[in-house]
Order: C-alpha cells, then structure tokens, then sequence
C-alpha cells in the first residue's frame, strides 16, 4: 500500500454479501448493544485492503452476537484517508483502519510498524510484534495519542515496479522518472532517481503517455488490476522496499479499556483473524495474477541485478540510520 | 510436525498464565455454559503446537465471556496422539487439534491439507483452503467422519535435517541411515536412503550412539531444543518435504452445527487468529535460535547441492503422481 493510493481507486469496489444476523437465543438484548465507527483510509470494498476491513467490522458484530457492531466508513465518508489516525485520536470515530507509515508525520518510528526498506517479511512483523517486543513498541509510540494499534495483516510482499526499460546498471536509474512511495523512494532518490508521488488513479495514464517511465504500485493483483501491464514491458520482482507492509486496526484506548472483557478479546481475536486472512488473501490473488500475467506473454520479468541491489542496500541503510537518530 | 514427534516430549512443557476471568455483566449466566473438550496430538504446553493449542481453547472461553469453555487434553490425556481424529469423529470428545497427515489411514488426500514435498508454503496453503477452493475439498474429505476442519496454522518452512557427514552428491545419500517422516521419507527411500522413524525423543541418543546418521525434525527452534546441534555438524535447510505443514482444529460437524451463531463464529475466528499466531511464534522462535546457532559456531550450514535437490523434485513428482491416482 502506499500513500494516497487508494483514493480515487473505487473502480476496484467489489459488493460484499451481508452476513447472516443472528437470531437465536444469544442475540444481543437491544439494551446491550454498542454501535462503534470504524473510519479506513481505503475506498469501501477495495480488494485485498477496503475488503479485508470490512470483513474485520463484520466478524466483531458476529463473534459478538449483535452486541457491539461495527459500521465501516470507506476512505472520505467520515475523514480524509490521511485522517484516520486523527479521528480515533480525537475521538471522532471509535475505530480505523489503514497502516502506520501513513502517520508518519506525528512521529517517524511508526515506519518500523509498516515496515521498511529489506526489512520484516509479514510472517517476521507479526513474530517481531507478538514475541520480540514490537507490540509494547508500538503502543508505547500510539500512546500519547490515546490510541491502540492491533496488528490487521499485510499484503505480503510487493512488487519492485514496472519499467519501460531495462535496468541492467545503475546508470539506468539516473534521471529515472519513478512513481514510488515511502522510504523507498528517499533511497531511490539517493541513486539518482527522479520520484515522482503520481495519485494511483494517473498511474495508467502517466505511464501510458511517457509522464512517468516507472511505477510501483501493489504486487501483480492490484497492478494488473490497474493494467500497468499494458503499459510497461520490463516487471522487477521483488520490492526493496516493501517485503511485507502492515494494515493495522486503531482502537480508542478509551473506548477500548470501557469494554468487557470478553468483547476487548473478540476485537483483539477479530484483528488476529484478520491478519490471517488478509495475508492469504494477497497471497493467493497475487499468485493467480501472476500466473496469468505469465501465460499472457509480453511481461519480460526481471531480479534486480546484483550492483543495483547492493547499491539500494547501501542506501537503505544509510536511510534507516538517519531515521533511528530521530526517533 | 512429524508423525509421533511430540510423543514424550514434555520436557519441553511450559506452563501458561490462566486468561482473566470476566467478571462483568456480559458474562455467561450458569445455565448458558457449555463445555467442550479438545483433545490435542502434543504434550501440554509443548512448544509450538501445544501452546498455541492451549491459546486456541482459552480463546474461545474468553472471547465468549465463559459461555463456551474447552478444556484441553494433552496426548494420552483421553486418547493417544494418533486418536484425535477418531475420537472427534466418535463423539468422545467435541474437539481436536492435530495435524491432517496424521489421519492419512483414512483417506491419503489428507496429506494434501498438512502438505506434500516441494508444496505450499504457509500462506500459500492459508490462500488455498480460503480463496482456491481448498477448505470445500477438506471439509468433503473429512464430511464421511462427521468432522469439521479450520486451519489452525503452521510451523513454516521446516529444516532438512542434521547429517553427520556432508551430502555432496547423490550417492552420499546411498545407504545413509536418515529419521524422516511422511511422504518426505517415501521420496529419500526412492534415493536409495535407509529410511527409519526413530521417536523424537531418542533421535538425541541415536545420532550420538550412531544408530542413525541423519535426522530430520522441526526447525531451528525445536531442533536446538532436542540438542540435534549437539550430535550432528551440518544442518541442511530448507526442508523440501515441509515447506507450511498446517496444524487443524478439529469439531465435531453435529456439536459445531448446535451452537448458536456467535458461538460459531467464535469457534471460527478463533481458529483464525491462532493460525496467525501459530506462525508468528514459530517464525520468531526459529529466527532467534537460527541466529543463535550461527553464533555458536560449529554448526556448518548447506543448501542442498542441486543435484540432489533435482532428483528429489523427480521423486516427488512420481510419489504425488502415485498419490493422486489413489484418491
């Protein structure tokens, strides 16, 4: 996922089926019921993330019985996609949905929580934050905001980016004309690299009318989703800079701690299951995407070559070490 | 995970804090409280796959408020760890956490849903059962026994297995005394392997003694735990013949089908969650004894040379193709 780029990407919006109500005798006594906002930074029913959200609202309202249901609010419904994090903050919504690094301006450790230029594959995020200490990271870095991070999932790892030509050294990037978010841009800015922060909807177009002669977008789901196949030969797989994004849930703290107990575990299982399911879903779409974009032909699919990874390394670190004496 | 692993490995059991009772008005009022048993195929508390067992049966309890509590049976505890299924199937028990293969006397298709050699990674397997149709044909395969399947995790890409000589080719394999498990074990047999099934808890003793000359057992993380790093010098990695083996939890389709809809969806979104937490743990607890082991030096680690690697991929094909015209 990267910054803005899912605003305007309601063309993906796919319809979702309700799921059924409950109507037995564990029904929640309408005296019981609590009606929570989640905002997302996604356009409603956007695949792989806009989807996953909402199926995250829906599994609290059905673990719950009815009790605490959860209304979902597509990216602008409630607050822009960029205010998400504001909004539970403030108290305007109890819940959002979207990934840390789009807050980055409050402090930029949350970085680490996304993730960051050859770092944590999602199956590493998720061990790092249960086991190894990131989880009281994070809520330690969430918590003069009033706000509760639970780890949603990942889109797993992503694409390099499509290029109209061949990048055999790294003399290929200079001048470069680049659509790439994040950290990974500042490192590509470092080898010479023009970025360039195209809104995902003119990604298409831009590389179509020579604009932009590179972008990074998802992985081969939601790029070929876009039809960057159609307008750029050269796929370099994988990203850099992107080995395993985080989606996050924000809670309230102070909605949160005035549950019960046992709907706090169904919003924290909710969030667990979600990740599970987020992760799979990537997986397998990313992969049938893949296999087509094979059979279809025209795609020349390409590794970074070694000088150019190497020389990405060396500006990663000097990023990352740039960042770790902020914050 | 292999067939008979944890059998006498509670040398390895933990113990686990007991989750916060609820205290509030949501809890279960006395007259609504079922209880289930969960016979399980590990030691209680072992590490991996009895842990997150446990977690799994606290889950539901606490999600539910009390409402549904499972008590959770270590193997031999009601049944022996290769009775799971049946006793799930036979209504001694509502139900089980194991993993498919090792019911594979009922029907060798479930060695499709624990996974085959050079087969599908975690999440790829994750996406398989939830987006290409996998859990339709698990829930078919196991619908004759009246049990219901959710996936309930992975202990990720396993390791090779500890030589005490180095395979350079493949007549080093010849003749060459090797505990491994499963179809990996049918594929090294076609390579002229003596192949053998020494219960985990004497590989120790056996490879110190000599009996044996190679072992193979879980990953990092468990296999430094057995002290294999001790008795044997080269660690061979990845496992071809475990790249995502899934652990399940196992319900009784009629008891399943009695609960109420929340209560389903929390026996669901429980199982969910702990597959994501099943995963994290492993791939944390492998990564940090990995690194442990290379500091400690004198542990040689291999990939396996590509010869070898090649005709172990031709086997498979041929074991599978014989698999597939079976079932």
């Amino acid at each position: 996922m990267k910054r803005r780029d899912f605003l305007g990407a309601a063309a993906g919006a796919i319809a979702l089926p309700a799921l059924a109500t409950t109507t037995n005798a564990s029904a929640a006594r309408a005296s019981d019921r609590i009606e929570w906002r989640m905002a997302t930074s996604w356009p409603k029913g956007a695949p792989g993330v806009g989807v996953n959200a909402q199926r995250l609202a829906d599994r609290i309202g059905a673990m719950s019985g009815g009790r605490l249901t959860v209304k979902l609010y597509g990216a602008g419904e409630i607050v822009p996609p960029f205010e998400v994090f504001d909004a539970v903050s403030q108290g305007v919504c109890e819940m959002g949905h979207g990934t840390p690094y789009y807050w980055q301006g409050k402090n930029p450790a949350f970085h680490y929580f996304t993730g960051v230029p050859f770092g944590l594959t999602a199956p590493e995020t998720a061990g790092w934050l249960a086991y190894g200490g990131g989880q009281a990271l994070w809520e330690e870095a969430y918590a003069p905001f009033g706000v509760l991070p639970f780890y949603a999932g990942s889109s797993g790892v992503q694409a390099g980016g499509w290029f109209n030509r061949e990048i055999r050294t790294l003399d290929d990037l200079k001048g470069l004309s680049f659509r790439i978010a994040g950290l990974g841009g500042e490192v590509m800015r470092r080898l010479g690299v023009s970025v360039v922060l195209t809104p995902p909807g003119e990604i298409f177009t831009s590389m179509k009318s020579g604009a932009i002669d590179a972008a990074e977008w998802v992985g081969p789901w939601n790029d070929t989703a876009f039809g960057l196949d159609k307008v750029a030969r050269y796929y370099y797989l994988p990203a850099f800079h992107e080995a395993g994004p985080s989606l996050e849930l924000l809670v309230s703290q102070e909605k949160f701690k005035a549950l019960p107990a046992d709907l706090q575990e169904i919003v924290k299982g909710a969030a667990l299951a979600t990740a599970a399911e987020t992760l799979a879903d990537f997986t397998f779409h990313n992969i049938e995407a893949f296999a087509h974009l094979v059979a279809a032909g025209g795609t020349e699919l390409r590794d970074w070559p070694e000088p150019v990874a190497a020389a990405m390394a060396k500006a990663s670190n000097e990023v990352l070490a740039e960042l770790a004496a902020t914050s």
